[in-house]
């Protein structure tokens, strides 16, 4: 079957694979479409970063060379013999993380964890062969295109509900890729009273104003901290800190009034200057989120069922598989109006 | 009247003062006894930090040379006319800290604040004037001396307030100076299970175990995150940073549980490296304190009042106001036994 096969820095190769056999609790799903997600695009660029190349991955066994994608929905193909919950035709989604759970889910990733698709081969293939446990329903108002797209926008819905996101809230999101978008997406579903958007690419600020933000706001060209004391009482409720550099770390925590939150969303690839008097002088709180609950992905189908999250609207391109690096990858690298560019699998 | 006044750095002169004109809305107040905070060691060791020099302090209106000493007691002396809870005789203690009072108290501060005894004339004299609304009665059981210990005690109230501590919770505190030591009481009498404290002074570590450190560890010879690994389950539910340096802060966040808290109480006086995903991959939320509000303070009286903070074990020497240099701030830079040295001013 044809995969996206990542075999070192900038050498993904779309190949032939010979199917895994189905293990009695895992379920075989016909991949239809998959996103790419940044963490694909840094391993691309320059991984292996989540990928274990050394040796086998702690949750999942594998070791590179491995089939990307960790954001896919499809069609139950078969069931292993323990399998109860799922059978062939039926439309699903799959959260691809793995970690230990035996501990209450608000702290189990903490434990660490890992990724179908990273940690193992995952959902740029024709076929791909999961724990039953890691796969969801997918409702009739859910389409199979908006199905890839649930991976990410949990990642969105669990940050805000990590700032713990009051209606009427007003909120701060720096940066405007695909997770950033979406952190706007579901801010406003949230009931956020004003969104301001914080970006240098006029073209991610353009479809952040689409996509629901109150205000768009080149931060190369205004003076962030200024806009935001002009707009708001004292500041905003909640900020999001989506681009992971220190500069945007101290945007956000200035812009937010004393008292209110900082959620870090990013990866920050290195560690940073930064002056702790920021928070002792300002009253902020700083936190952070790390992908998603097991609740969480489920209420993100669940809100998307209900019409609430049009996440539909980050999808810049559609691709295939077989041009995957260079309709994928080099143009996330070359092309900034780009948020999430989706790949079909099968149908 | 005698005043140790601040002149510069390494320049604080004992010497006498006229009494300034009463206000009308001010108390003045005869001082018993007045503590040494780490504050106005600071100033006399690198100051200027907060008493201004070269304009009048934005709230308090006063420069340099200025009278230190905001952490006192004593017995109101006069009132101005305006003064409607005070009389001559009453023994009271006072609140420093002075900001605009035009928000909920739990904000106030951030929009900027200063001290009586930095900003203006302190306790380090036979009298000082104080507004009404910084003056607080003192009940019977609180003693002068306890009086002039409720200041820095309310800074320790205030950040077990801010880390969210319940009952049977365990805390690890960084840094065994005064404040640490207050926390320490502070925590046991919010009924904290377990106290760990590291510092790499031994002295102080006796006395934070004298005062109800459940463990007391020197962390320049003992693994600080294996120590707390080993005694509790996934690290304490509260951390304090009371060192104000890069590497307690990074251990602050390194022994405190997913989910639990880290409070920055420490004053930093530079930035720091530090990895933001020090946040992201322990789940640990880092937030501060600055000060204390007014009802923390009057809250301070009474629970020593109650008994149940036991702060007089803080105090390690009594000095007169005379010999404020070398018995005061000169032994606190060379003698690391000493925790909270108070000042008599007169009987």
């Amino acid at each position: 079957m044809k995969s996206a096969v990542w075999y070192g820095q900038k050498d993904v190769r779309v190949e032939e694979r010979e199917p895994k056999q189905l293990q009695n609790n895992e379920v075989k799903v016909k991949v239809s479409w998959a996103g790419i997600c940044g963490t694909d695009l840094h391993e691309y660029i320059e991984g292996p970063i989540f990928i274990s190349t050394d040796k086998p991955d702690p949750f999942l066994g594998q070791q590179a060379p491995v089939t990307l994608g960790h954001e896919f929905a499809g069609v139950v193909e078969a069931v292993g013999k323990d399998v109860t919950k799922f059978s062939k035709g039926e439309r699903v989604v799959v959260n691809p993380t793995v970690s230990h759970r035996n501990k209450e889910e608000s702290v189990d990733l903490y434990d660490g964890y890992s990724f179908i698709g990273l940690g193992s081969d995952g959902g740029f293939a024709e076929f791909t062969n999961v724990p039953e446990e890691n796969v969801y329903k997918l409702p009739d108002n859910v389409s199979d295109k908006e199905g890839a797209l649930v991976e990410p926008t949990a990642v969105a819905v669990q940050a805000i509900k990590e700032g713990e996101v009051l209606f009427g809230d007003t909120v701060a999101i720096f940066g405007a890729g695909p997770i950033g978008l979406l952190t706007v997406i579901a801010a406003k579903a949230a009931g956020a009273s004003k969104i301001f958007v914080f970006d240098l690419s006029q073209e991610r600020l353009t479809k952040a104003k689409q996509l629901g933000a109150t205000f768009a706001v080149n931060s190369g060209e205004e003076d962030v901290e200024a806009f935001i004391a002009d707009h708001t009482d004292n500041g905003v409720d909640v900020a999001f800190e989506v681009a992971g550099v220190a500069p945007t770390l101290k945007s956000s925590i200035a812009v937010t009034r004393p008292r209110g939150t900082v959620v870090i969303v990013s990866i920050f690839g290195h560690a940073i200057e930064w002056h702790p008097m920021q928070l002792t002088n300002s009253g902020v709180k700083l936190t952070s989120t790390i992908a998603y609950t097991p609740t969480t992905f489920q209420q993100t189908i669940d809100l998307i069922n209900e019409g609430n999250l049009a996440v539909k609207d980050v999808i810049t391109d559609e691709i295939d598989l077989s041009n995957i690096v260079e309709s994928g990858f080099e143009k996330l690298i070359n092309d900034k109006s780009q948020a999430k560019i989706l790949v079909k699998i099968q149908n």
